[in-house]
């Protein structure tokens, strides 16, 4: 085991997670942000953007699956998909599982993140020569926003709500997202820790409830995000969420069609644990 | 905030967890541990035994209902339990919420720890003078190997399974149980956490189902122990512990009938995340 230890600098959280480092493998400032790429004994490779911690290896699987084959499962026939953020691949790997799809739009601001991905992390950034992505060097807001495009499935893969994610659940973006949703499309975002972070997330419901008539939340254990008991929210215009209509015919580690129905906690649990959480 | 922390010592988990510190309330040698207690300005007051985090005010309703409520109410009128442990008197409030429970034995090694929490953890320490209570302070197998009762509930909530707290989890122990339940009873114990002791998981669940007729495990998040997404190991020599029989008639935070239901992951879902993490 190594002396040296990481301290996350989460502003967020009301603890502080410390990770032994056996190797630091990259730390450069891209463009945007401070990005840190190092090895822990039990986690693997990890990736830090500005001080806190986006993924391991180890344990990234149970986000991404989940951010994705939710909303992708409960749809359909899901065809064109929208990815904001997620530079480093997970989500897009996830995304490109599904043989119904046809053309995967990423919108990442940081090409340093999609390269630092490409070296270091070869397990999440194996959908990058995927010919049904086109890749989009931009602000997410932004494109959304100019775009003449239309999704069946939109999915925010974003840092943290503080600095450049903030405009990510601003009410001006959620309006873009529900304007470029096809009628039976999903939007599906992550949306911090239920147990750390519930003001956020009675915040980001309150807004996606003004414009979608479908709006959920399930929940996912993620042992390196700070509060852990990770919370996504996601919306459509009808389709019901939580009953998925495709089963994976793909290989996952976490995501399945029985925990599909069981990440979706009941309204009245939620309303009695976001009353003290 | 406060500029003073406090970094858990933690050798069970490959996460270091630093807390801020208000104020130290109490710090002491007790005849057997190290006991600490500090204030933070998110979880409230904290104890803490030999370096390890044992509960925060903020959240330690969850573990202590799930750990009590699961296995009583699966079970049609439990009326005598036995809590091996649990000295704050968290896991004593939940069971005494019953009111079919005429007798609760309590067996705690550590006499300090009740009096701390007496003096420091007013939320906690509800029932102390609960009639029905008896509390014997001696180790929880020596008491349960040389006793002629018999219960509906064996309860144990007790440190990480290193230390005093390693004899509950030997096979002895789990005999002594089995011998000590009667033929409606359930056995209850916390197990550590799915995503950091997966190892230690299947060691429990292996030695249970030597004994046991029903094995069953389930989960509940908790921010404050390492690696969260906490499973509980239950046992019982033929209930079905997956169904409530009897709904709560009184105040909880976490635990609901729907919950019960939702808390334990599907057999093939556990052998595959078992198989990686």
């Amino acid at each position: 085991m190594s002396d040296t230890f990481f301290r996350e600098r989460e502003p967020f959280s009301p603890l502080r997670y410390e990770y032994s480092v056996e190797k630091v493998l990259y730390h450069r400032n891209s463009e945007y942000q401070e990005i840190l790429v190092f090895e822990n004994p039990f986690f693997g490779r990890v990736l830090v953007l500005d001080g806190i911690v986006q993924l391991t290896e180890r344990d990234e699987c149970i986000y991404h699956e989940m951010l994705v084959h939710i909303g992708m499962c409960a749809h359909p026939a899901p065809s064109k998909v929208l990815i904001i953020g997620g530079g480093d691949g997970g989500t897009l790997r996830e995304v490109t599982k599904h043989r119904c799809v046809k053309e995967v739009w990423m919108v990442e601001l940081d090409r340093a993140v999609v390269e630092v991905s490409k070296e270091f992390f070869p397990t999440l950034a194996t959908a990058f020569d995927d010919p049904r992505l086109k890749l989009i060097v931009e602000e997410g807001a932004k494109f959304l926003r100019n775009s003449d495009e239309t999704f069946d499935i939109i999915v925010v893969d974003s840092t943290d709500p503080i600095g450049p994610a903030r405009n990510l659940i601003e009410e001006a973006f959620f309006r873009s997202v529900f304007g470029k949703l096809r009628d039976s499309g999903v939007f599906a975002m992550q949306s911090e820790s239920l147990f750390f972070h519930s003001e956020h997330i009675k915040l980001v419901r309150e807004r996606l409830r003004k414009l979608f008539p479908v709006v959920e939340l399930f929940t996912a254990p993620i042992a390196t995000y700070p509060g852990n008991w990770w919370s996504f929210s996601a919306g459509s215009k009808g389709l019901d969420l939580r009953e998925p209509r495709r089963q994976p015919d793909f290989e996952t580690k976490y995501y399945t069609t029985s925990i599909h129905r069981l990440s979706f906690p009941p309204e009245d649990f939620l309303d009695k644990v976001m009353g003290w959480v």
